[in-house]
């Protein structure tokens, strides 16, 4: 297949580029760095990318960051970095990528533990996770010529360890391989509409 | 208890006003009617309405609107309508209502069955239910001074079925006594973080 994995160079993304480019033409989308330099939340950034790179088989997405702090204090501005950031790209993505993908294709986007197991200052968080996994789900049973739309939800990786010291606890952390697995059945697989959680391994 | 009820003279409103009404004071707040008019889309109003009433012991949100359409061919501006109009201002309840809320109060918001049991052009809305119930579980955990946070999250009303008609095939009419349950069981019970389903009854 030829895949379009946008967010390649963070740690995500990266389990998720082990995963499948031994089988498939990847095609590494990334800020700063990979095959392609694109703004992901710049749609028309994100239009040139589809442009440029034509028809494939999958658009997996492994971005997003957004606000953490309290609840009570947090204003609406913090709480939409978010739906725009972690959001609203990937919903562009699926919105502006139909043309772009192959009949039987399918999007996969990345949500997170944090609407499940959730922690201190992570309600904005947890709330654009909410949203992702919730989209995946209405929108699979619509979705025309076989294309199939899953999320990953992952728990913090192992490499992340040092990054997201004392900010989780009691959380498991999971290993590259096991992230990658998730993102192997969601585009390699035949599901649609799922979270695949990663809570282990 | 003293309770601000949005959202009262809608549909899901008026189930969980009867519900409530006989043990409590409500300020029942519409849009064109009920106690207190107040645009709640509009954050000025939102928060002159909270000046207005002062403290309380449970804020319940029973509103929200959006896009309904395929997902194939929305724009982003169709996908925000359920952010802008279902989610933000459920989520600006919250942020603008802490200094209202007394000791061990509650915020109550409402979510909807299309994250869970979607139906065709359902999936923008399926993402705003998501967010609100990923926010509610996520905030829940750090909450101050006592107060808990819940979704409701109805199947569709009896009473809205000839409105609905042919759009939730399959899907289950729930009573208004049965939609009522959880909200009392939100402002009155002990639970938090949770999203309280109402699909039968």
């Amino acid at each position: 297949m030829k895949i379009i994995l946008v967010g390649a160079t963070g740690a995500v993304g990266k389990a998720a580029l082990d995963a499948l480019a031994p089988r498939h033409e990847i095609i590494a989308v990334g800020r700063s760095s990979g095959d392609l330099q694109v703004d992901i939340e710049d749609l028309d950034s994100l239009r040139t990318m589809y442009r440029n790179v034509g028809k494939v088989d999958a658009v997996v997405s492994a971005i997003g960051h957004g606000y953490f702090g309290a609840v009570e204090g947090m204003t609406v501005e913090q709480f939409m970095q978010g739906i725009n950031y972690k959001l609203l790209p990937q919903i562009n993505l699926v919105l502006e990528g139909f043309e772009y993908l192959n009949d039987g294709g399918s999007f996969t986007l990345t949500s997170g533990v944090l609407n499940r197991d959730p922690i201190p200052g992570g309600a904005a968080a947890a709330a654009a996770n909410g949203a992702l996994d919730g989209f995946v789900r209405g929108a699979s049973i619509e979705m025309p010529r076989g294309i199939r739309i899953n999320s990953v939800s992952p728990e913090v990786l192992e490499v992340s360890r040092q990054k997201y010291a004392g900010f989780f606890p009691g959380h498991v952390h999971v290993s590259n391989e096991a992230v990658g697995l998730a993102y192997s059945k969601a585009v390699e697989g035949c599901l649609t509409g799922q979270v695949f959680t990663v809570d282990f391994g």
